[in-house]
Order: structure tokens, then C-alpha cells, then sequence
């Protein structure tokens, strides 16, 4: 399958075309940024890192039931995906509070929530991603009742699923944040990447980050960590 | 029934105890502040516009079996209250785009949304009282889930009979802000206020404000519109 037209490009991805329309290629890229693009940078393989762990971790769900884009891997850096048209929201599950979450409600970081949050943001970059409830969505025709409630319903077992098997690996899923796309039959399944860019994973012993917080807050060891968190993914 | 100890004040009232544990007196000011605190001045006449006109409104509800902290008229700035403990929750029903939705959204002010929505801020100066979604009020404690059940029932219920009533004076009820307390026996009532300073009224003919936005937007007749509100209001 070869690459044709660029559909998209993104911070961290590249979308597209192939000879059949039904499938897309992504291609993921080193390049990172944070604080919505205000800081920029490159984690050397990180490309690499979260091509591969995304497709485990695709194939893992799909075999707990959840449909993800996964089609089948290319190389090191791109993957064979089901053709998508994403929904223009940021789905965000937390177990403890960090990041945007502590800073906005004023809990300290490492908190256990009583029970785990789902959030929305819109994807909308000049408008800085903001937050959005269920009724706002709603409101604006972002999605319907239904497709709201398979969201939530796949978001959850998403965590259920993730939170177990991070566990097994020592490490703790803070929280994480997914996308979702719509198939030509309107049916909504998992797409985007599940990685150290769009989770939060502490190492469950020493609470060593090992995600993209380690980029945001200059903690060092960046490519280290994306690396540790391929090598214990891949061992599994 | 004479006020007593100072229990709160705010930006725009002040809550005062009395001999009776049941019953506090709420004092209106007529300070005005905008923009979580950034704008301030005084709107000659607030206080009791806003005092009146709120216990008009609040009867009207009663009669429609919504519950409220009202009790009694004292005077023109006064009035005798239940006592309650404020759930740190604003709530906020829209109608329309406008204000910080429209910003937050990129939607146009005026923008007839598809179907009412329910927005939570935490209640929080500091953190300028940021947007909370009701998985986030749970896993903090802020709530119960029967208590936010109820809270979004009265919401609606509030826009329902406010949306009627207002129409008859000529008046759109674009969005609007409640709070709501604990009694001592734990039900989830009205209480807080409802005036121009909490809800977007347009003239339904000249689409006028007649409400804090000529404050905000420095759009002059500031007085003048929350007289006409009561005005409007009280001839009914």
C-alpha cells in the first residue's frame, strides 16, 4: 500500500491517502509540542516509540472487544489504518488528578480521584482546546445523543482495560486522553495514538514519569522514558 | 427580625445572621464587578432592583412549585431568607450564544442554540471560577449524584417557567446563572439571586440589553435598564 495524497498533518502525525478509500496511512513524526504548540521541540525516536506502542496497545483493545482504526503495521513509523473522519473532540478519562486538571480545580497533583472524571475538549486549536460538556456538544452539533453515549461507553472500558494491563507492567495510568472517528457507515470507533504523548504513566513503584510530562516540565531523560515505556509494552 | 452577625459578603450582596438559626437577611449593594473581579464600579439603584426584582421572580416560581430561599420582603435592599449552605456550583443554563460561551466556543453572540444548555463553574475566585463537568464535580465531592440530578431538574425547570414569563414582557431570556444551598435538612432550593446581574435579557422587539452586559460592554443607560427590567417585571 503506498502513501498518496497528504490529507493531514498534525503536531505529531501525518494522514494519508492510499489507493483505497476506505484506508489511510499514518505516519507518525518526531516533532513535540505542549501547552497548545507554545512549546516546541523533537524527542529523537519518539515517532518510533509511539507508532509501535499505539499498535499493542490497538491490538490489545480489539482483542477486549473495542474497534480501533488498527489495520496493520507498516514499518517503524507508519501503520495501515482504517479511513476515519475524526471527531472534533479531545476524550479525556483521569484517575488522579494532574496536569491541566490540577492547575484548573486546584488539586494537587498525585491525588486519587474518588471516581475517574471523563472530559471533553473541543479540538480547536486558535480557540486553545477548551473544555466542553455533554449538553454544549449537544447544542452545537458536534455529535449526536447516541454517538456520545458509545464515546462514553468506549472511553470507560478503554480505562478499564488500560488500567489493568498498565498494572501488570508496573506502571500506573494517571490518565489519558483518545480520539474517535466515524467510519463510512457512521459507526464510532477508537483512532488517533495511545502513547507516552497522550497519556500520563507513572512507573508504579518509584512514581517516576515516563510520558510526555518529562518534555513539558524538562525533567530530562525524555527518550529514555518513551523508550522504557516501548520496552516493557513490548515484553509483554 | 434585625441582622446579626456578618456571615458573607460578596460582590454584589451581603448575608447577615439573625436570632432565628433558620433564617439569615440578604442585603443588596450596588457594586457591580465584571470579568471575575478585573471591572469594577457601582450602578446607582442595583441593590434594589436586584432585591425586588428577584423576589418577584422567586414567587412566581414558587407558584410553579419550584422551591426558593425566599421568605419575606424587609425593604427596598432586604429581604428575609432561608438558611442555606450555597453548593460552590454555579449554574448556568443558555439559550442563546453569548458572553464567555461565545468566546470560549467561537460561536456568535445571538446564535439560537439547538437546545438549552447546562454549564457547572466551580464557585472559586482564585481559579476564576473554571468549568466543571459533573464527572468532575462528583470525583471532588462537590455534589452527590441525587443532588446534581436535582440541581439540573430545578435548572431547567427555572429556564422553562423564566422563558414563559419573560416572553410576555417582551423580554428573551438568553442565558442565566442560579446557585443553589443545602437546607439544614439537607434539600437542594433555590437561593442566591436572579436580576440583570445574573441573567442576558434582550428586548424581544429591539434585541436592547437590559441587563449587566451594558456594564460590561460600557454601552451606557446602565441604570436605566435595570429599571426598566423591574419596571417590566413589577406591572405584571
Amino acid at each position: 500500500m503506498e502513501k498518496l495524497e497528504l490529507l493531514y498533518e498534525g503536531k505529531a502525525k501525518k494522514v494519508y491517502a492510499t489507493s483505497d478509500p476506505e484506508k489511510y496511512i499514518v505516519s507518525y513524526k518526531d516533532s513535540a509540542t505542549a501547552f497548545n504548540g507554545e512549546k516546541k521541540g523533537e524527542i529523537i525516536g519518539k515517532g518510533e516509540v509511539n507508532n509501535l506502542m499505539s499498535n499493542i496497545i490497538f491490538q490489545l483493545l480489539a482483542k477486549e472487544g473495542i474497534k480501533t482504526h488498527f489495520i496493520s503495521e507498516l514499518n517503524e513509523r507508519e501503520t495501515l489504518v482504517r479511513a476515519v473522519s475524526i471527531v472534533p473532540l479531545e476524550v479525556i478519562v483521569r484517575n488522579v488528578a494532574a496536569g491541566s486538571f490540577s492547575k484548573r480545580f486546584g488539586v494537587a497533583e498525585g491525588i486519587e480521584l474518588k471516581q475517574p472524571t471523563l472530559e471533553f475538549c473541543l479540538k480547536d486549536d486558535a480557540l486553545g482546546d477548551p473544555m466542553i460538556n455533554t449538553s454544549q456538544i449537544l447544542a452545537l452539533s458536534l455529535a449526536t445523543p447516541r454517538e456520545l453515549e458509545r464515546i462514553a461507553y468506549i472511553a470507560t472500558r478503554v480505562n478499564e482495560v488500560l488500567s489493568n494491563y498498565f498494572d501488570t507492567i508496573n506502571v500506573k495510568l494517571i490518565d489519558f486522553k483518545i480520539e474517535v472517528g466515524r467510519t463510512n457507515n457512521g459507526e464510532i470507533i477508537l483512532a488517533d495514538e495511545i502513547s507516552p504523548d497522550t497519556c500520563r504513566l507513572w512507573d508504579k513503584e518509584t512514581g517516576k514519569k515516563l510520558d510526555k510530562d518529562r518534555f513539558r516540565q524538562n525533567l530530562g531523560e525524555v527518550e529514555e522514558a518513551y523508550q522504557e515505556m516501548l520496552n516493557r509494552v513490548s515484553k509483554f
